[in-house]
């Protein structure tokens, strides 16, 4: 059976509004044995009333025991298994800032680091250099030219940078430079397979006249280079699903992945919840679905900052009521993974999931929105994606199947 | 995608610790309605902390409503899915008293039986002979001599021996010669596949031989053979999971499917589970993996003895500070299916699993262990074949998947 099969035989069209809040890195943990997790820990009348009203349960990512990246843990949550459909950090990165990557164009991330004098690595990041010190670098790296492909590079933010190369017979399996250490030289641009090789030597090229215009820099002297990868050429979530679908985000990687599935991705002001729920306000009348990336959750999480990742669930729960007013037929709040403060890193564990659909929903006996209520709600254990099947179910949008 | 592809891809090396404890046929029923079950009637205060501090859930051996041999069940603990991976009874009994079974060699299961005088079976396990009855039957047996195979045979225990059959073109695809029944023959030899009848004919003519040396026995004088098979060339363990692995059993089948995923398997003196959790002590810095097995409760369950089952339960619980003192950073308690006294036989029900891993885990509401806590339990209810990535996860072992 093809993927998506069902989904593109039973969805209907009507008028019902779908609203996915993704909240980056939610799942937590206890810090101490009988504590709260973060999201317990919380005031969150709103989730909880939504909790009361509404269906609980708590998503796999990808498989049990796998802790996601977070371009496969979103893929999953639209519904693709993202085992099967492997995208490269260098198309999202290059797609969420707007470049274009065509089938059999190679698009990669970069990141500026500082090299001693001896070429080892003593910073991968070269000081977390701001902006305006990275964007005339780029601009540097953008005028090299090389023989038989077109590259272009452009400014992420501080020390990130994407390069697109497009050519003739280009194949992006290429390992990265970059080691991922301290103490050791960038690795040389390698070919993973033969089909790659000359890839490989034109990105070698681009390198030697980067490595030269970089040379004389104080802390961006090096670069890295990862993710090497062309357009996955995936199947298209409105095609799928039926849905007009919108995406606010605030960072490139989630906006990539969502222009990468054909979602349309806003463009605004402001990076609050608060700011985000008011963009799906002004666009409310023109999409079916709208997909809610609030990020900042992940990052204090990263931090190892409790109390940081507290404060920021709970100013999404104040600005709840922006999206509330706006009456979805169906809201799902959750995550992509975990990432418990204890653990500053995405984890494992699975996530917990709050289905509101006052139309059509099966309300629990749960009543507040957190990891242990949502072990024990009326949706179980169930792998990511099979969310989209079921909020699409809850508005009504799925024909019966077989007769 | 090739099974343990995400395992021998994301495995990282580090020094944490995880022990697999399976406490053979653990899942129980109530005998009464209203009534607690086996694991439920013990009096198991460490597990109970553990339950508190950890987290439960439910496993599913093969799938849903799928009683498991023991062969399967233990593959799945260990993470290999069981239709996929087919083990032959014979070729573990083998494993399992050290012979060497290697790809191409034929390994059978031996029972000893009492014929009547017109050759059917009236005991099929000829009165559970005592071993040193059967030892020199089984070394009878060892003389007989047949051309093209070279045909070796041990003894077990008590009514039960191995035959391993070594020669050029042998296939393993034979019908057991056993009926499971009495008031029947022995079935004749006979092969599944074409390219089988050969072995099938060195069968026949061993076959012969040795019920000319048993017929003037009175209790032992009639066999059936069944669980023809060859080395399954297994993927090893080991090398899988990054985990240098040690089996704690005292059974032979235990002992012989661990060999064949590549454990190291631990020789003892005694059969207590503070005598395993004992050895586990004195071989604690040589491995990361320690799968222990404890025997005697499916023991229980299949002789019907409700208490009996309990008690041994009551035993594990209270040798349990020895495995706890070791402060492994990832203990589960479970087992490779239920065997509920009510029903004197494996069975299909999910079994009650307990995960503790205090650094990593995310304990949930359960604070006791028991089927039905089990059943409510943070992890929810998933295939034993998903075991496996969780512990690895929980001791922190598997690497980021994707970016």
């Amino acid at each position: 059976m093809p993927d998506f099969h069902l989904m593109r035989q039973l969805h209907l069209i009507n008028d019902r509004k779908i609203v996915l809040l993704t909240l980056d890195g939610l799942g937590g943990l206890p810090t101490e044995l009988g504590g709260p997790t973060e999201l317990e820990a919380a005031r969150t009348p709103n989730l909880d009333r939504l909790a009361y009203e509404g269906t609980l349960g708590q998503m796999i990512p990808i498989r049990p025991g796998i802790t996601p990246g977070s371009g496969p843990a979103h893929l999953a949550l639209f519904g693709y298994d993202p085992i099967q459909y492997d995208v490269g950090r260098g198309v999202l990165e290059a797609r969420g800032i707007g470049m274009q990557v065509n089938k059999g164009d190679i698009a990669a991330r970069g990141n500026f680091c500082t090299l001693d004098s001896n070429g080892l690595i003593v910073d991968r990041r070269a000081g977390r250099i701001p902006s305006d010190e990275a964007i005339p670098l780029v601009e540097r790296l953008s005028e090299i030219q090389i023989p038989d492909a077109e590259v272009e590079v452009q400014h992420v933010r501080e020390y990130r940078f994407v390069i697109v190369m497009r050519g003739e017979g280009l194949e992006p399996e290429l390992e990265d430079t970059d080691p991922q250490a301290t103490g050791v030289e960038p690795f040389p641009i390698r070919a993973r397979e033969k089909g790659s090789q000359k890839t490989a030597d034109l990105v070698e090229r681009w390198m030697i006249e980067a490595r030269a215009r970089l040379a004389e820099e104080k802390r961006a002297n090096g670069f890295t280079l990862r993710g090497f990868s062309t357009d996955p050429d995936l199947p298209q979530f409105p095609e799928i699903y039926g849905l007009k679908a919108a995406c606010i985000a605030v960072y490139p990687m989630y906006r990539g992945i969502s222009r990468l599935v054909g979602m349309e991705v806003k463009n605004f002001q402001g990076d609050t919840p608060a700011d985000e729920f008011r963009v799906v306000g002004d666009i409310w009348e023109k999409f079916d679905f709208f997909f809610v990336h609030i990020k900042k959750i992940d990052s204090m999480g990263e931090d190892g900052n409790f109390m940081g990742k507290v404060d920021i669930i709970e100013t999404v729960d104040e600005a709840l009521p922006l999206l509330l007013d706006l009456k979805p037929d169906v809201l799902c709040v959750t995550g992509d993974h975990s990432t418990p403060v204890r653990l500053e890193k995405h984890s494992w564990h699975p996530v917990p999931t709050l289905l509101w659909a006052p139309a059509t929903g099966l309300p629990d006996s749960q009543t507040t929105f957190g990891e242990r209520t949502c072990a024990q709600g009326g949706l179980g254990t169930f792998p990511t994606i099979d969310l989209m099947p079921q909020l699409m179910a809850h508005a009504e949008r799925l024909e019966k199947y077989g007769a």
